[in-house]
């Protein structure tokens, strides 16, 4: 199938159960859950559920297991944005053309409501039956959105923007870079092709070989982004370099795909769509 | 044991564990580990943790198991109080006599560190050997501490707050002050309890009673710091009738006790030695 329609088909489904797995906005209390509906159902792409599920459906014959795990993944992803938009962080008033949650309604909500996402999209991983696949979700997860993984990557980034690029070591500032693009996106991108590989009951190998496949689709994820964008990578290196950066990831993101069996045909176009994004 | 004498050895032996299972503060990125642990060895009485002990310890014969729980529902807490004392919150400069997290570092670290510990804490649940513990632990202290129950309680004391009192209505009051007492604080209490009873394998009658005395106890908790601070409950009903409110939870915790078997000798002193809190 088509990887286009694919995301078209899919995404139906998982705003389909987002919707039943989060709160009624009628819900006390209201705000809080307003707050986390229309984060939610702001727009997004829901490029990180699909990627769990693509995985699932490459790896297994089974179907809708994934969707509690895919749609905990989405939940995790927003909560990240809107802590991002606050004042104390990137100050952004606006997300997909939208007022920012804390705009629209205000920073304490805000601040509470990407909490709740958090918590909430880790809530939804116990919907899976098996334990066992519960347990290393969680664990796996867990270590890639904290402090070692998305929150450090954030801190860097923040940090690194409060700098403003007083040193003059470019060596030192592509190190920053590259740190910040594979934990602060790359890291929650992994962690979603990975859960997907964890409740299809992939063997460590698959997983490792998912994990690093990840590992790479998401740094291209990161590197397209900074190409379209022109700043990080694309800012440091210019256009050439990161383009040949870029096709380098792609690559190896295949090369990784090679060595597992399934039905890989949604996994194959995924980080060749996110590279085409260069040229579109 | 006298309860003293229990809080001040578990204490030390949580805070060994606390030490162990935070990353080093040399670990990149630096300022959020510093932060985390800033937070969290910012000398607590670590109340929850020995909760959760005391009844793993009431339940069962066994020692070591607890910690990991015990220690995250201590980061758990640690991560409301970095978020509580923000500006667009409490906007607290003092935490325990000493600068917030955010005054100590700044707010976007403060916000992070907190993310950081509620991830971190659930992720403790997942050094728990039995998986199905593990799922369940993390079903059940989700569910306490996300919109519908912390995150909940502390958006209506926010909001609560912003209102200054504008209604007339007595009755709206009371009940928007026991929906805080329970949930912002309470919640979190009878977590601590009912995770100690989930990780001793407890069965489901005797899990119930636990929740109804950490219930109890927890609002008990509240309602003496409401006594204290002559706030909340205090302020709308007064001194004795607040001391007949705590009085009565007092009884009802000690009532689901004493339908629970086991060495119950430190969970019977708890709520006694919260109640005693108010002649102190």
């Amino acid at each position: 199938m088509d990887l286009l329609k694919y995301i078209k088909l899919k995404k139906k489904k998982v705003e389909e159960k987002l919707d039943v797995y989060l709160p009624s906005q009628k819900r006390r209390p209201e705000s809080i859950h307003q707050a986390m509906r229309y984060a939610v159902f702001s727009g997004g792409k829901r490029i990180r559920p699909i990627m769990s599920i693509a995985v699932f459906e490459a790896l297994t014959n089974e179907d809708e297991k994934v969707y509690p795990v895919a749609c905990g993944m989405e939940l995790l992803h927003n909560y990240t944005l809107i802590h991002d938009d606050l004042p104390a962080m990137d100050n952004d008033d606006y997300r997909r053309g939208k007022p920012s949650c804390h705009k629209k309604f205000n920073e304490a909500v805000a601040i509470l409501a990407g909490d709740a996402l958090l918590t909430e999209g880790l809530r939804l991983f116990t919907y899976v039956e098996d334990s066992e696949v519960v347990k290393k979700l969680i664990s796996y997860v867990t270590s890639k959105i904290g402090s070692l993984g998305v929150g450090g990557g954030q801190v860097v980034d923040i940090e690194n923007a409060c700098i403003e690029y007083e040193e003059d070591n470019l060596n030192e500032k592509l190190k920053k870079t590259e740190y910040i693009n594979t934990h602060k996106t790359g890291a929650l991108i992994e962690a979603a092709f990975v859960s997907g590989a964890i409740v299809a009951e992939a063997n460590e190998d698959n997983i490792e070989k998912i994990e690093k496949y990840g590992y790479f689709t998401g740094y291209l994820f990161q590197i397209v982004d900074d190409i379209l964008d022109e700043d990080g990578y694309f800012e440091l290196m210019g256009r050439k370099k990161s383009i040949q950066k870029a096709k380098n990831l792609l690559l190896k993101a295949e090369a990784q795909l090679n060595k597992i069996k399934g039905k890989k045909d949604i996994l194959v176009q995924i980080p060749r769509y996110i590279y085409n994004r260069i040229n579109s």
